[in-house]
């Protein structure tokens, strides 16, 4: 009997990789709408609150969680992992022991690096001090630490995937920091291979249909 | 035949846990030491510079990295299971999907929340801010990352294992954190469960011959 599934989620955030990739593998699942109330995430429909949700389900109170038969996943790259797994012949963690390897490795820096270091200095700077004065510096750094990573990116990937010669998670994940990299006003134009992968990401079912329900525009909707 | 492996490490640093497993799995490999040169790591011995290391092996120009068969992988949660698959009868990552998917979670919270915004923060507030005057503001706030990380260590665990009920590479790599929080003068007596998981790791002889060969003292000398 497949697990029941239930992922915690935010529109447009980090946790529309899971919901992508649900998705794509067609894994029944149950989706539950958090949004932000005035002590961090609670249900949207109000159904419990940022209390309950750290008590039952998130410790740290991010998004995504994912509960499997009650058992509750955090952590980004362990759901993904985890949501991967369930469907091995897609081979989604890559094909090989170091294909797997370099997906983890992938993994743990845009998790770690893109998002905790850069998007996670520049959106959520009392994360790194309580003195709001610091606040403005450790938000450039925080931007700088997103072009650093970018660049890096736009270096690694071949324009079509970032590891192996396939579709792995990792290629949707990127897609959503593409996306957020539009959202905080980066000119993302100079990451002609970088674009290249978010375009290949863009042109899956999945990934249109889960972009609409979250209200996401398409990044790349003028092209035919 | 098996890949082989090179370790380029630091004396006492996260790299020890990779260093452990590979000597506790009796995994054949070599070890490159580091050490801090005026820009970054470079070999001990002066046999390659910061920037040749960040042009061939790890583009951050952190450790560990794990060369195998020439090829790199880099960030700790990747390389430790790299290596643990390489003996997966030892189970090292978990025995069911839901105990990997635990033993993801903690490498990665491990790896992003308590090392990056925590130790991180506290020992390189650069990383966060490029105004020095905003640097004891972000130690603080990583030493107080570190703190509530601890304390969450500390309910999660049951005093043996992190996840399950047999050793895994999550109890190792909290062993290197329990040692770290002594050296930034925490007192690590508050943490009684977490205590006991760092001592079941220390009574490894792999441990202590890592330690002895690392210059590191052992954490529990004085019990018999």
């Amino acid at each position: 009997m497949p697990p029941k599934l239930t992922l915690y989620r935010r529109n447009g955030s980090c946790s529309m990789v899971s919901h992508i990739l649900l998705t794509e593998l067609a894994i029944p699942f149950t989706s539950i709408q958090m949004a932000p109330g005035p002590h961090g995430y609670e249900a949207a429909d109000k159904s419990f609150t940022h209390a309950e949700y750290v008590r039952d389900m998130h410790p740290s109170g991010y998004v995504p969680a994912l509960s499997v038969d009650g058992e509750v996943i955090t952590e980004n790259p362990a759901i993904l992992r985890y949501i991967a797994n369930l469907a091995p012949d897609r081979k989604l963690l890559g094909a090989t022991a170091m294909q797997n390897a370099k997906v983890d490795e992938w993994l743990n820096w845009l998790s770690g690096s893109l998002h905790g270091n850069g998007f996670g200095a520049y959106w959520r700077p009392a994360r790194f001090s309580a003195d709001e004065g610091a606040h403005i510096s450790i938000q450039a750094k925080g931007f700088q630490n997103v072009l650093s990573c970018f660049d890096r990116i736009d270096q690694r990937v071949d324009g079509e995937h970032a590891v192996g010669e396939e579709l792995t998670v990792v290629d949707v994940y990127l897609h959503t920091f593409y996306r957020w990299g539009h959202m905080i006003g980066v000119d993302m134009g100079q990451y002609p291979r970088y674009g290249g992968v978010a375009r290949k990401v863009e042109k899956l079912e999945s990934v249109k249909r889960i972009m609409a329900e979250e209200g996401e525009k398409l990044l790349f909707s003028d092209e035919t």
